[in-house]
């Protein structure tokens, strides 16, 4: 007798997918899969960031005067492997669009294209923000110690290609590029999220940026800071409005010590500072410090208040 | 001459591993490895998540018309290597019961048939969080975008495995199950919590859920909740008492937002919220709202007050 | 047409490198990789992993009575694997010494020597470290389970090894060997932080520990701990000062509960307890409590308040 | 300075391969790769030598009870594997034809339908020759051994295989099918050659069998035994003439024996042997047996002297 | 529509195997793989080569001062590898003997360890088939280049040790490793065959060596070379008698050049030298010299016609 | 106790090692391996068949249009691989000659880079080579078919790379590439032998051709034709003489059929054919015939006799 009643568990297996495909209105039909692969996706990052920074993490024989053969060879193939993917997202996306093979190529193309066209722009961008890095942190002795090492880093290679699939409404691929810096890192960037140059996180675990945030330029948060919404917007009949601008502005130059949590559509202004396991869920004008003890009052923090406890 | 004095390390090493091995009373035997694996373990897990979910977390080439015999070859053999792992560690916990290897074969025999009847509904219950997902995340597009991105699934993917290994106290499987996801997601629940159907963990880095712990249907935790216990209840003699309750109870409908921390055997009533940050360590009644400023007085905080406060 | 303008984009990705390179002062000249590699740091510490634990850590096939061979072979191939990178590291790090190559060898040997000499001692280290995990979590079932299983573990072998490399100023080897364990266990312990014997850190999601920290031995810590520094210790002219002790001093037998944060070269005395959620800047005295609830206002927090608060 | 000349030998490989291309008249035009793949052939006859025969052939792990499910699965990717290696060859067979993409296509499938349907036939032929090994060769122990270990066998595996892929039309496919096998076994089997059930070849290097062979049921052949054509069939004008019947008829029962060359549309008739070394050019009559001896007036040797010589 | 019928395939394949194992009289009972693993084998058989050949065929890393280590952790796990395989032959040859899977260990255990202590001796024939080489051909430079390079020794060194296996009845594992050096070499050496030290054969593709051939020490032998059986040692019923000495026996220090064929239980003398292409059925006196002009009379040369042709 | 005696073993194996070593005279100091490795070279040389023909040996993913990218890189690091394994050939060969390593090095690049300067050359000739074998075989379809699928052609690609490295003393990396031809095809060209463009072998299994062969262009054979040397051109004193002209010369357009012997420094003149099977030990004219019955006199065949067989 076999030790096993697999043919029994294969068929309760299938009656709960019947279901569930019942319960979301799918039919059962012949075909392969409609997503892109988690799996298609790292490889095709791996290849990008071997591109992007072909001598720190690129393949470890690479020589610096062949350079360009490794990058033109390894962007031709990840570039055609993302089209693959965009194709799937794009006839997942549309598929109640009825689009023709012929329209999805031709948008899939097109979106591929705009993709590789802003590659050089996305390394001029995490080379700002590996010296920002490299600034901001005391401890850190070389912008390639900063490059392969920083968790922040890492996941700002993948934010930043992750935005650039948002913006073109690939969102799949946008999310899955992210939850694979967040495994690794512990850092959790809605590929939404708009983040200007020299932005540097450091340690990072437990980073929270929402889908709203605005990020200006020479930001510098640390470890367990949650930029995010308060819960929840609803329109006038009580029903939660999808779209609407729910998380923090940050202006330029601010800083936000480990554990802050700054919930809502406020504006942290231009250079201030918000110290550590701050909760906030109010403005900060340019320039004001808030501390924890400042914080106390939720709901109350004023501006004022928080510019004198500085 | 030789770089390196291998045969001096090695020596070392040795007596170092005697030293410890003397200190905890084994005798040094022949013999090959003694413990289930945890790549072995994390092997099983992938074929069985491919079996729960084909067309999503199966193989890339996977057809829906052959997705049972997929899923039969696939379970049939991820049921014979688990019955593998299962005898390493019954072997392991049972060795000073000095059981018969026929004895052995039978328990683990039994274990994994009834592992695999599970199944099934385990299917059903994890389809029940992906909706809950779904639907409590504004920011999902798909079921199927839940289920392939969202960390907090892949978490309780891993749990609700790892809860069957532990109720058939197979608890060093168990835990390898959870500590491959803890790895990935930063998501830390204990294989004993036992949690109700359509759960939702948003992004979860530093969550923590006690072995105790009792969640019922439709609970949403987000990043940094703990429910943990107070340390350490104790018998009259003042030693630790294991396997007492000790960590909270949340009722039907809760929501836990980023950061709170629940220790204790508390309960959280049916329907309440407890708000960012919060520090807890008494009773909430069904309904209620915990806020951060209810909680300052730590251990005072009685459930009327935290009713007023919301 | 081919669908890609690969050539423009080759093209714009150099004129990015050169821009950076020039901006960096270096000139592009030909040759190979001038760094270690985290992958091949990865490939040794797994290897050192076997070398340390093998009936544990090393292949699933070894048998006990043939260890040693075991050791030796995997030994002789990591350090000469590690001698490599040993190379890279200083090749880089004193690359405006102008050493010559000869110096530089005799230099990578002996601290490859060095650190191959320290291997028992870490693995009694190590042992210690399993050991109070085991004694210190009731919910542990064997030394084995810990060593298999815990996060605080894994994260302690690579912080031990770090060390190592970090007194022997090869930094981007300590470096990359803990960001490889803060990645998986999203435990972020700095390669420079002195850490005594029996240390367990408990789930450590989000814990940071600091570059000068110093902590005594059988100190217990538990997940999202930060033992961190106050910004920023400056000199006369206001400029940063480097290398300055500037993160606490944990005495033996201190238990930190989760996520308090302590800041700044504070002396938290034998014995002491740092309650969860605690945030801190003052010194602790020896078998001090300091709770939540004592540490309200933030930076006036004297030690007899601590005690009080207990 | 750059150790080698990158540039100017990539030039020059260029310039050779436009020489090719033009002398072969074809345009250099963007696009991938336009034959099937010699290694994609390769992972799907090991999936069908898997289907064929999935205990011996198949997966170690694979269990008896569950083998229609290895089968199933197995099958399904093997066959949508293949699926795209016809497409294509269809596609470079046929680029002069112009087709459209969608005649390609109904072609493809087609094409694979009915190899797919052809399996169970070929399993049957396939036992039968595995029969006649273990009952032709008084060293084989088991029809297991046969299967496991003959490399005639293997190289029938393949013929069946291939012969099917020729009769498609697919000469690309059954060609890379026969080379596969020929690389393991230096049994050169032309795909087009007919052979009977219940053939055997023993030791086999150096076998040559010709596309317009024909071998009746029961035949038998040892190493370096060649079926080969006289050169050069032409026609009046002189011209080769492609496609006529120029290779033995070996009718049913023959035994071949090592070294024998037999070179022309010559019939051996049923149940004659053939010594090893012989050369022959003539018709042999049933039942004759032709020795080295007989045949040392090449050209000459008549039926009855062959008989005479028995 | 699915694109394939895969159940009915599925279905014709499994009656297939039912009409198979019904003519083989076997039962379809549920269980795993019965027989040894051809790739098993070729693992085990890598293992070996680096164990006997460390510094030549071990790993490209290994060091000459930490070979030992090496060998003994190698040769521990390729032992218990063959232990394993060598189990599952023995249950598969004495599957009608109904042993007890204790006898069934015994057994095996004995064969593995007798194996194992003929490695040495192993080791130094095979050092006299290099040297043997070295010396015998003009054309090598170096004993190392004949170890690394010449098909002629990979074919010893599969045979010596296969032969082990012959000896001690393991016929399925002795067969699949002289299968797999066949498959490489082109050379096929039953591992029945009793081959004396100091033995080369250059080039080697076609060659094959019988069950019961006897060679000296010191024989040379060229491509193509056939030492086989005439057909077929009947008794008196007519029926092929099994296990009969029927190939030939060749004396020490004789040399037989390419395509040279040899059958039956015939004498080559010491020293004799055979002709390239020579067909012989006859005695060779010691000494003698056979060429191709000699052999025309087949079946009628006789030693003394021999000698005169030399 | 231990199953297996694994140390008595492995001093029972080093103890052979030290007495191969005394016999060799090489003292057993601390190293790494001294030899080029076949995988390495195996590695090599699967790059320089993408590199000289990329679209249809390379990536399956390769594009025209990105051909360029793909050969610098893959060049780029070919060499640079090569690099490594021609200075551990040159420290090898010159082991006696005490050159420094800067001599060494100096050496090793002239090596690759005239190497690297000869592959378009190699190129063009491989390009002849196939249209050879296209023209030369009926049942050829295209000369994409032939590249793919002949072996002949692939033994050619190797012979022609190896022929280089022969030309630069480079003999182990000469050996081991023909060596991995020979394994593959059967087809065992010494890597010494000077062949001209337009060289055809087909079916090849059995094909020997010496070191000291000469073959004019628009040369082909077929299987088991040996071009080889008669044994032993020896001096006045009795000794081999190692480098004299040993093998055959064969004019342009010779055509040779199966299994044709030809043995010693005899000319086939310019457009002779020669049978199949044939023993060959004397010049032939232009445009002569050779069939076996004209060669069975052997050591008599005068060229007159061999045109009156035509």
């Amino acid at each position: 007798m076999a030790v096993f009643e697999i043919n029994s568990i294969v068929d309760s297996l299938k009656s709960a997918r019947q279901d569930w495909r019942a319960s979301q209105h799918r039919s059962r039909e012949p075909g392969g899969r409609e997503f892109p692969s988690p799996q298609a996706i790292a490889g095709i990052l791996e290849d990008l960031k071997g591109v992007l920074f072909p001598m720190r993490l690129g393949p470890l024989c690479l020589r610096q005067e062949s350079e360009d053969f490794y990058i033109g060879h390894t962007l031709d193939s990840a570039l055609h492997a993302l089209l693959g993917q965009v194709r799937l997202e794009l006839q997942y996306e549309l598929r109640e669009h009825k689009l023709s093979s012929n329209d999805i190529e031709q948008k899939a193309v097109a979106c591929v294209q705009s993709f590789a066209n802003a590659l050089p722009e996305i390394r001029r961008m995490l080379d700002a923000d590996v010296l920002a890095a490299y600034q901001g942190d005391p401890a850190a002795r070389s912008v390639d110690e900063v490059l392969l090492c920083y968790p922040g880093v890492l996941a700002m290679i993948h934010h930043r290609i992750a935005h650039q699939f948002y913006n073109q409404d690939l969102h799949l691929l946008a999310r899955m590029s992210s939850e694979l810096a967040h495994s690794q890192t512990g850092i959790d960037i809605h590929p939404g999220a708009q983040i200007g140059p020299s932005f540097f996180i450091d340690h990072g675990t437990g980073v929270v940026i929402g889908e709203t945030a605005i990020i200006g330029k020479g930001v510098r948060i640390y470890q367990a800071v949650t930029l995010g919404a308060k819960r929840f917007p609803t329109d006038a009949n009580g029903k939660i409005e999808k779209g609407l601008p729910r998380h923090p502005i940050v202006e330029d130059d601010v800083v936000i010590y480990a554990g802050a949590t700054i919930l809502g559509r406020v504006t942290l202004g231009r250079g201030c500072t918000i110290g550590g396991n701050v909760w906030l869920i109010n403005d900060v004008p340019a320039g004001g410090h808030v501390t924890q003890a400042d914080s106390q009052g939720m709901g109350t923090c004023d501006p004022a208040a928080a510019v004198a406890g500085a």
